[in-house]
């Protein structure tokens, strides 16, 4: 067996990984709007992109490049760099050989960004930029500073892994989020860095596995940006390694910031979990997940506190599963509101959902009572809040 | 060639239709808020019904009745009976052998409910609502108001067609809408009502053709209600039918009412029309037109009168539909602001694209630039009163 113990740092947790964030005067106040994350030794990089077909220059610019290591990335905020087409690739191309020619242990360096769409970087206050970082530094927390945008607090995390045989490796990872979309401005982006001694082609095959249940499960408001990106970082210096651990603690530093996420979606005041259970497939399961979480009917009458199981059921009935209203079980919490056709809300009923409703977290659980496909999403209310923040983002 | 012209009266213009609202205290202030469509003759029907899994008592009912001919529905609003299983049915037969009882002429009645999900219906305020109704009466008016709910206005329209030989038909309808769909409390009830002489087949096979491209092209938050219909009834009163004219005349009648349901949309400010065109298929240029008009982030940037063509791209790019940054072309009305790669967006163009957006009524057009496939849907923007309409609905 082994264990699993949270420990300080996020992105620079694991040996041999340095991190800072500083301010380009992207961001007004000069708020740190620029951040790296350099390794000492090269990395094997695993990632997810967004589905998006309008995928952003940084995504372009990371898969032109076919397999290889890095050991830097380059991250920046307030611009997306999307949309922006080949002249997109050329600034970073331009701003990451900038970089390469200050900082000659720099190999193979990529680049990340999130901000406004349409506007091509700003190439000179970038490259000003770069010349504030410090390589040697272990600021794990400026960076997760820098890479907000909308985010309302930073996002960052870091686990400790000790084997049976007493050896040991780190997780380690900063998020961003807000809009879960908002391709105006915000993206969700994650960097993880982590000393195990994992190969490529594994570590890739685990993300893969671990980014359904986790950033695949949350929804703020149902878009997918430009520039969605998940980037897992080893650089193998602690020689340790172990699938089923590093899968586990992988997914709880990807759980984890995946919640945070939904935490700090604009306007959000709740966290809600979607369990479903008892749906033909695993699938349809995720189908209606997805449908509840992303509903503006639901989602509004969370932010009301409204304990309206109608429209769940009618959410579960329009998500595209195979559902029936005699076999269907909703609750909130441990509070069975609808069985089965039976009617079972009363005046006393509704106080007590209304109470469940009240609270920061709770779990809006619907069995399906058809077989035994399964899903848990997360989401969140939207409010007057998410209006005023995206009726007019840009300005 | 044929002449269609506009005439009044609604669902009672055709020949040997008679319908009126009354009040049964369902809803406040003595308001109407149930109506009923009677037909001197019984009527073929032509119906489309929800695709929520979830659908409503009124619909299982109309469904266990095979073919048949009707010359009544009954219509109430503030109860959708909708998650009443079996005895929502039950309660409709009784609610319907009550009203016959009374009404002796009427021959297979059907009923159609919006309002509240998972509630029993009130059958002695029902009941004694019906005993209001007289069946002489051609009070248009007050019956597209009974059916509203949180409508601001009621909609009704009716249509003459005059054929090459001088004999002529009608088509008249209401509709409520709202939120397409609020399973709430609101929902898409569209009734339609013709002397035209068309046989059931063919008018079901226009009905399922032009519904495609009128209430399938709209959207206020992209919820499928429990309660979802449009009924179709045809009486042959006129002895007149020209397939051709027939078509037209049900397109301009459901186009219009579509139309008006997007204007009245929950907190809706401004009517869009989404014109995709140059997609790889037909299919696809229409997933396209659904994703702009459901996406919150352009509901938003519409509210907000922002004209962000970032969010506009990025759902262009989410959408699932083949799309290329280098081939696709954005314009608000006239004015194009993304060209096939080139950022031609500036700050003069900024000032014209946000006077365009401030206006009730404007198109964004979407060439995806890859092959013929052309799809046109009807949104509209998300603001403030949507949330306040949806927070706490029920109280």
């Amino acid at each position: 067996m082994y264990k699993i113990t949270n420990i300080s740092n996020g992105v620079c947790a694991s040996k041999g990984f340095f991190s800072d964030g500083v301010s380009a005067g992207l961001k007004a106040k000069n708020a740190r709007d620029m951040a790296f994350i350099y390794s000492e030794a090269e990395c094997e990089i695993a990632s997810v992109f967004t589905t998006n077909k309008m995928y952003a220059a940084p995504i372009r610019h990371f898969r032109t490049k076919g397999d290889f290591k890095t050991n830097f990335i380059l991250i920046n905020a307030k611009n997306a760099n999307a949309m922006t087409g080949k002249a997109g690739v050329e600034d970073i191309n331009e701003v990451l050989a900038h970089t390469a020619s200050l900082y000659p242990q720099i190999k193979n360096p990529i680049m990340s960004s999130t901000g406004v769409i349409g506007v091509r970087l700003p190439k000179a206050k970038i490259k000003e930029g770069v010349k504030l970082f410090d390589l040697s530094k272990k600021e794990s927390g400026n960076a997760s500073s820098a890479i907000m945008t909308t985010d309302k607090f930073s996002k960052e995390i870091a686990l400790k892994v000790t084997l049976d045989d007493g050896s040991t490796f780190s997780i380690g990872a900063m998020a961003k989020g807000a809009g879960m979309i908002n391709p105006a401005m915000a993206t969700m982006l994650c960097f993880i860095t982590t000393d195990a001694d994992v190969k490529q082609k594994e570590m890739q095959e685990i993300l893969d596995e671990v980014v359904v249940t986790t950033f695949n499960a949350i929804s703020v408001d149902g878009d997918t940006s430009t520039n969605d990106t998940v980037l897992l970082l080893s650089n193998a210096k602690s020689g340790a390694y172990d699938r089923e651990a590093f899968a586990e603690a992988l997914f709880k530093v990807m759980h984890f910031l995946a919640l945070e996420m939904v935490r700090d979606g604009e306007g959000a005041t709740k966290l809600v979990t979607y369990k479903v259970t008892g749906a033909k497939t695993d699938r349809d399961a995720q189908s209606v997940a997805k449908a509840l979480s992303d509903s503006l009917l639901v989602k509004t009458a969370l932010y009301g506190e409204d304990p309206n199981w109608g429209r769940i059921a009618s959410t579960v009935g329009a998500s595209g599963a195979e559902a029936y209203e005699e076999t269907l079980t909703i609750s909130f919490n441990e509070l069975c509101v609808y069985k089965k056709g039976d009617l079972l809300f009363n005046e006393a009923m509704e106080e007590k959902a209304a109470a469940i409703m009240k609270l920061a977290k709770f779990t809006i659980s619907c069995d399906l009572g058809i077989a035994k496909g399964s899903f848990t999403a997360y989401g969140c209310d939207l409010g007057y809040e998410y209006v005023k923040i995206n009726a007019d983002y840009r300005t």
